[in-house]
């Protein structure tokens, strides 16, 4: 019905989380109609953050610099670690201002369906950072699915052994939720009822 | 909370019909993840799309030719034009596949408020197309809203002393609806429905 270039650039926008078939149609209008506002600062955006952005190679998270400005602020609590499974749930945190530590994405979660294991997650660096940093703290922020509950239990038997507290996010996270859609209250809540870690 | 990069992607993503801050970032998240399969692509897409596709001298739609594909067809009915507010709804007419004439895209619809008046619009082109074509019938593809009835009542008035049919779509687009939200049923059942517009 419409041109390559169209049709191309529209099943592009498709694999965007959150643009359907209809939505990225409608989205390929409005970045021809409003080109010189929105279609070529859009390229140039995307060109800046593929050059510029990079994961950091202590924690994970997204960021120009490397370590990243996480973890390389003074103004943080070092001794305390947030184990969390992506990006966006990092994101998520910050956004809810009420957690000053580190971070640590470790990318994904544990799952014998898609064979994903400790290797995968980056889990021994995780354990070394612990030790090298004198942490006290570790909160496991997993999502409350089958996966991120197997990842908290693996983890948290993985440092059963070192001087270290071990929590979980508090009540608050629904059962089978995603961390990242939750709310800023939700999540301030959880992270004040945070419980330890009993195996 | 994040970098420079990441936020002005974000919030140039979020300018997109579909995509809201929370989904702009996550977006943001699956590009530089898929780096090379999506964020890449994209980018090419764009500028392709952007190099290529221009508006159609003749109707207005979008294309990598011009005259467009349509325009330029021989197997469509070039006796009848279909008039429709946005290149959306002339999408939204094709992917319904039971119209096989030309278009005129308006690109809006009169408007007090918005100052938009038949100038803005090019009906007087639209008029000079009807009349050197030699077109049997004008079928006013508007919405269902105000300004949409207002518009297809302007354009009957311009043709009413011209030896053209003039319908408009019959039941089927509901009330106050946009014609590209609507199904490919409904579209269809409206064309076959259209009603010969008396002033
Ligand atoms: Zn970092
Ligand atoms: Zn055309």
């Amino acid at each position: 019905m419409s041109t390559a270039e169209i049709d191309q650039l529209a099943r592009l926008l498709a694999k965007l989380p959150g643009l359907g078939a209809r939505s990225s149609r409608r989205a390929v209008l409005a970045l021809l109609k409003r080109r010189e506002t929105l279609g070529e600062p859009l390229v140039r955006a995307l060109r800046e953050a593929f050059d510029k952005v990079r994961a950091c190679g202590v924690c994970g998270n997204l960021d120009s610099i490397d370590p990243c400005g996480i973890c390389a602020s003074q103004r943080r609590d070092r001794q305390t670690i947030l184990v969390c499974e992506e990006v966006e749930d990092l994101w998520a945190m910050e956004r809810a201002q009420s957690y000053g530590g580190l971070y640590h994405v470790l990318g994904g979660k544990l799952s014998a369906i898609d064979a994903v294991g400790p290797e995968d997650l980056g889990i021994d660096r995780l354990m070394a950072r612990i030790q090298a940093d004198d942490v006290k703290e570790v909160i496991l922020a997993l999502g409350a699915t089958v996966d991120g509950q197997t990842t908290a239990h693996y983890i948290a038997e993985r440092l059963a052994g070192l001087a270290v507290n071990v929590s979980r996010l508090g009540h608050g996270v629904p059962v089978g939720g995603e961390l990242n859609y939750l709310d800023e209250g939700t999540l301030q809540a959880a992270l004040r009822a945070r419980q330890k870690l009993t195996l």
